[in-house]
């Protein structure tokens, strides 16, 4: 199985260049202008178009179950749709309950993966702590490849992890050389709130946000910066949404200190008004956490991508559809939490982030594979196009058009937040491990091609 | 019993200007140049000197129950080595243990107090919650003139509020119009500290800065502000030490928040290196949290008092004897934690504050009484030389020079954390409620003379 | 002449409380609950009412020669409008041409100004520099009572004060006791931004805004900010509007620096969108240096006064009429920078502070006279209700409604930018220097009735 | 010509890995583990050792005419020294009179820096504007392949660009594809206060530091990076040395903009105090511009370089002996700016930042040769070992020990300002464009064998 594509500029986060790509057993082989084509090689003329490594998307939640029901979007379909978007690999979540070993629920989620048709890999969250989590934690970086593992300072009651366990959890990934990795919000807060606004009457979708107001989130991310910064360990926050969180991140890397910090599409583009929805599906639809902030984030969270301060962007892909959304029908806290994006977040981000000057191209890369690659320890196997990489590539043409929508997704899930929107510059083609997987409008995935992996621990910060 | 002041500088918080002073029946009645001396009143040359509302010191604990011992200064002795210094009211605390009523412990407290020479108050702490706690401050509010409470955010497993007791307690504030005041260290991080530190075999007094670092403080002031600032309740911060709570505090007041700040005269002019004392009861005695920090520390803290980000200075004054302190001898975590200083603030401010062209004599006197007496409601009354205000003033000599000690000071404690520091500019004369209770180096303080500062709620801010 | 205000609440910066007032001779005489009136004094009845010091405008032009032609509102009909909502003393400027000696200029001014109804008094502009101008300065702090001096960062090739000019005079206020003001704006950006946009073809309003973007104002506040720290020099700065200089205030403030910042009405309130009114002469009447800036501006402006960062509000009041205006029709550049505000500064400060919950009304008298009063040292003479004061009053009733129109205001010109806002809260009377000139909605102002008011030198700060 | 690097470690900015390396005609060829040695082929056992991209120093100034006088150093001696450090490629600087032809001082510098052994490329400085400039800027960018142009912010009468230059300058830039570069210090200050001190009677060394003090540094940082967000273009601030500097290069960040900074090894090393050596000859020794700092600004700027807030590390390195630092005897401001240090930057970076565990290697190489590549766009040709990239090599023994000295150096000059620091780590051999130019203590570099550089316009950035 090989591919040779011509014609096409390269571009990788730190350059673009004019070059031909050969791929070989999954690999890249070959990054030179000219190339002539292997017998058998299938040809793909990139000629007015972007070659760009693969999109890695780095938080998604496939078929997870939570809050009373499952998500729709299970690993194959997930996979395929993010082909579909240009986007060859993602990082999921293992979320023991409390009390659950963490290799039990490790190779549960293992099993629900081998339908996916990309490339996956896991964070495993630590949501309790005895002695058992401590040894697991060994286990799972040294025989699993595992090299991060997530905390969650909001849900209370159910997977929130407390200082106490932030405090032993840390200093562990610490020695083994993996990178906690943490959603920030203040649980204690949220209950209050969400107790308060309940008694007050307010039970529809626009309690979600004035329950988890930025400070909530600005002050978990705070916390959680200087517990990692006293105990010495790099830690990395998902789903920024909120100027205070940038603040805190940018504080701390003026300290000197290893934080990273990712950016949601949804986050970059949505603001609070649609909890205002007058349609409680459409309101309910956008429930997640964080929630859609005042539009004032959004400016800051773009000036953050540029500048450095975030380094990765995902989607927090979790699908829920509007019958699983209308569980929370009486009560805003008991909607399920999570929103679609994996198919549209290469495109949303290249609209409004190339095209509308905020990003150069080579950014975009770095922003969307290079960074997390290198963060999550996978780098230059993946997110870079040079020889002896995986080959996993993206097409991108930047005049193709579409109009983001629920009739034309891939996704499994009846909303799409994004819906209506037109965006220029789109996935002619996918490759992943060398193979076309999605050409040209027709999307040729193959339930259970997509491999586990394996991340060493000990990267290069 | 009435005094006339006479050919001193008037200085106010706002301004200065020269005028007579005279004071009758503990209040005073007239400020004016070239006043004539009623019959009967004692006269004071104030020639070549200053005059200055009395000090307020807002941060004191006299004879408290602390960590299986009792402070050695009691009510009397420590009002009295007040006044000598040139302070003329403190604001204590009361302490009621977990589960204890706020109102029996008020009582006991107030029993205490009643041998004071000098005017006092109490804030009255909130350490745990239950529905007398929450009926009991609206007690303490508008029948006994309490309009703070105390919440310390560390001593974990003893006195410590955590996150859910705080948003119990500040809302109940907000409706009473009192202010919540915080002790600002992450109980949870000093605790994990605590432990690793003894693990490692560092049990001396080394390991007290060791397991309270700044970013301990920083984290705590953040959260608190945060919290704070979602409920919508002003909040003050007691004894900060570190940049990260200066920091802290003066983002907040750029987003509007009402956060006041207090910083104690120990940590303006003490740094961490006392701490490796080869003698162990000199280590010792400067334990106290949060704990002296490294140098580039003091400085911030002076900036902020010059810029107006903190607005109180304190001392915290909780005396232990070397026979206490050695109750840590194999554990600093079990040093009585604790400095003196209630004598020596007003002093050493003027030293190294006016002396050193930090500071105007106006911005002194703001930061040693007038701001305190804004900040907990009792201004004018407190805090101010004008007509109809309390007689509680200083007569100040920039030319006297004392070198500070053990030997010298009225404090009832076996140290003194200046010790040897010779300082220009000290009180001539103090008068208490129009009394002389301190004149030209003779204490004259009466045992129970001090009355009790009924402090109403809902100040200006 | 005495008046006596029976049945009121006092409200000062740093209290509230129930109070009459009587006024003999231009001065407060007494202040006491259940004062009797002596015989002949006028009686006022402010049941309901709250009784604050006269508003103070730091900031107004009255009949200014400017950009070829003269505010339509002279120094009469200006503190007439003034006393008319509650304002009862301004200071102006006077502004000397580039070569100009000082002192000619004051005079100038101080002839102008005869006629002013409300007490009134006189920043001095240093546009440029030589030997005369440091005589002058002397000679204005010492025989004149001018204790501040402005400075044009802005206003290239007219009167701006380059850093050589800075340099210069920032030292010499500081030896005589003055203090610096500053209008911040970078003057030769906005030459380089006024000529591109006008090669580009942009001539009309909506060029103005985009001539001085808010990092032009922000470059000069963070630039004479450093000047003044290096050189040891308190600082206040004028019209602050956007984000930057807040943030670069507030950052000095924390390092401890003698920082002081003002703020007007308009810019609390009005945001960007107006210059691109279609109507040229609404969009023209706008036009006013800092411009008007995106929302999120204002809501910070709004935090900074809340939290201590900004002290003083003002109006920059400069009128020029529609015809005046015209002058600049084919070019942004050439229309004459102004707009009104000092007969309506109190109440939309009031409607919008205080009514909104983001002020106390004691922070309202801090901000619209004690702070002034205070920096500009004629506190307590001014900016506090205690005996002794000015009796420079306001009669506040909150329940006193206004929609605020051209139509009804006594300022002399054609527009006022808070055309139609509806406005709850405003003075019942106006009363200066013991004589009522304002009661009930009609305005009883005496023309030359105002007093130059000398400002002593060497301040509290 | 071609050598076979054996058993060594690689560490490139993002990853390390065990390979081995030919090289051949100057290129990398092969990067493998486990490599056959070509015929002919030289071989280095690098067993131990790191092999890491050469240095690269983007900030040097050979021969330079500075202050009536020429460094002491040309591009032959410089070059040598930095290859036996383990740099193999600087970045000088062509700084044209006010008045000359941009072009003419290109070849004047070009000419120069024939005899060069490692290799070279310029920066071109605007010290004034014409439309001769424009021109040259052009013809620069496009046929000589300068992609960065210096201006001074400082030295007043000569030199210096004021705000008319740079907004002439930084629109071009930006429209060439080229990056403006700046030494931040407000000339204006400077000029001031040296005459300032010089008047005082301050003529010695610790005049220089007291002249030039960190907000002067500060406040032109803030300014030119506020410049260049109005007009939209990256910028890159050469030697920055205060908190200050670092403070308003975060805040940029934060907001977006493409800001790079640049750290001196001295200025992490150095503090303020040698400039209060007795010894005239060393206190002098040690003036450069920006000066050493307070101790606080040191652990700043660490912090700044593993914060990914400062990119690279540069020496400035511009040589003086002390007869020529001896022009300043009476007067501080005549003193020669400048001190030595391009062959002690990556050991002492090495010790200091890897040894004492503030950076991984891998960061060390990012600070030393990958972001100067990036920013300067000459990566992937250097800055990283792959095949395809120039083979410019350093074999870093991490347990060769030196003391650095003046005795055992090969910089041309009589003075090493880290005279007596102890470093462990250190090139055992280095590789210019594929030879051995260092062996094992011995220099066998060759005059005139480095090359010129050309840099195209347009970065990834
Ligand atoms: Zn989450
Ligand atoms: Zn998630
Ligand atoms: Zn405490
Ligand atoms: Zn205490
Ligand atoms: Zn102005
Ligand atoms: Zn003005
Ligand atoms: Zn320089
Ligand atoms: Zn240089």
């Amino acid at each position: 199985m090989s591919v040779l594509i011509r014609n096409g500029t390269v571009v990788n986060a730190d350059r673009s260049f004019n070059a031909d790509i050969y791929c070989e057993d999954g690999r890249i082989v070959a990054v030179e202008p000219g190339l002539a084509a292997p017998l058998g090689a299938e040809q793909i003329d990139a000629s007015g178009c972007l070659v760009m490594p693969g999109g890695i998307d780095p938080h998604t939640h496939m078929q997870l179950p939570f809050m009373g029901t499952v998500a729709s979007e299970d690993f194959y379909s997930g996979t395929a749709a993010a082909l579909a978007g240009g986007t060859t690999m993602i990082i999921d979540f293992v979320i023991p309950s409390p009390g659950e070993r963490l290799l039990t629920a490790y190779h549960k989620w293992r099993d629900w993966a081998e339908k996916s048709c990309a490339d996956y890999s896991f964070h495993v969250a630590v949501t309790w702590w005895d002695d058992s989590v401590y040894e697991d934690m060994g286990t799972l970086v040294r025989d699993w490849g595992v090299n991060s593992f997530k905390h969650f300072m909001a849900y209370k009651g159910a997977i929130m992890a407390d200082d106490g366990v932030l405090t032993q959890s840390f200093p562990r990934a610490l020695e083994l050389g993996a990178l906690p990795t943490v959603h920030a919000e203040n649980g204690e807060l949220v209950d209050y709130l969400q107790k308060l606004l309940l008694k007050k009457g307010i039970v529809g979708p626009e309690g979600h946000p004035q329950s988890r107001p930025p400070k909530v989130e600005g002050e978990a991310a705070q916390r959680v910066i200087q517990i990692a910064g006293i105990l010495g360990v790099p830690i990395y926050l998902v789903h920024n949404s909120a100027i205070e969180s940038i603040d805190a991140i940018t504080e701390a890397r003026r300290r000197g200190q290893r934080v990273f910090g990712e950016c949601l599409a949804q986050h970059l583009l949505i603001d609070e008004s649609v909890y205002f929805d007058k349609d409680w599906g459409r309101a309910a639809a956008h429930v997640m956490s964080p929630p859609f902030r005042p539009r004032a984030h959004q400016e800051a969270l773009w000036e953050a991508l540029s500048g450095g301060i975030l380094q990765t962007t995902a989607t927090d892909h979790c699908c829920f559809c509007g019958d699983q959304k209308a569980m929370g029908q009486d009560n805003f806290a008991r909607i399920p939490n999570g929103t679609a994006g994996v198919e549209d977040r290469m495109a949303v981000l290249w609209h409004h982030g190339v095209n509308m000057g905020r990003l150069t191209a080579n950014e975009f890369v770095a922003l969307t594979s290079s960074n997390a690659a290198k963060i999550f320890n996978i780098y230059p196997r993946k997110g870079v196009i040079q020889v002896g990489s995986d080959a996993d590539l993206v097409i991108w043409d930047p005049q193709l058009t579409r109009v983001i929508s629920v009739e034309n997704q891939h996704q499994q899930v009846d909303f799409n937040v994004f819906e209506g929107m037109r965006v220029s510059g789109g996935p002619a083609y996918t490759i992943s491990r060398g193979k076309v997987v999605y050409a040209q409008g027709t999307l040729q995935a193959q339930r259970g091609a997509g491999e586990y992996v394996f991340r060493p621990a000990f990267p290069a910060f």
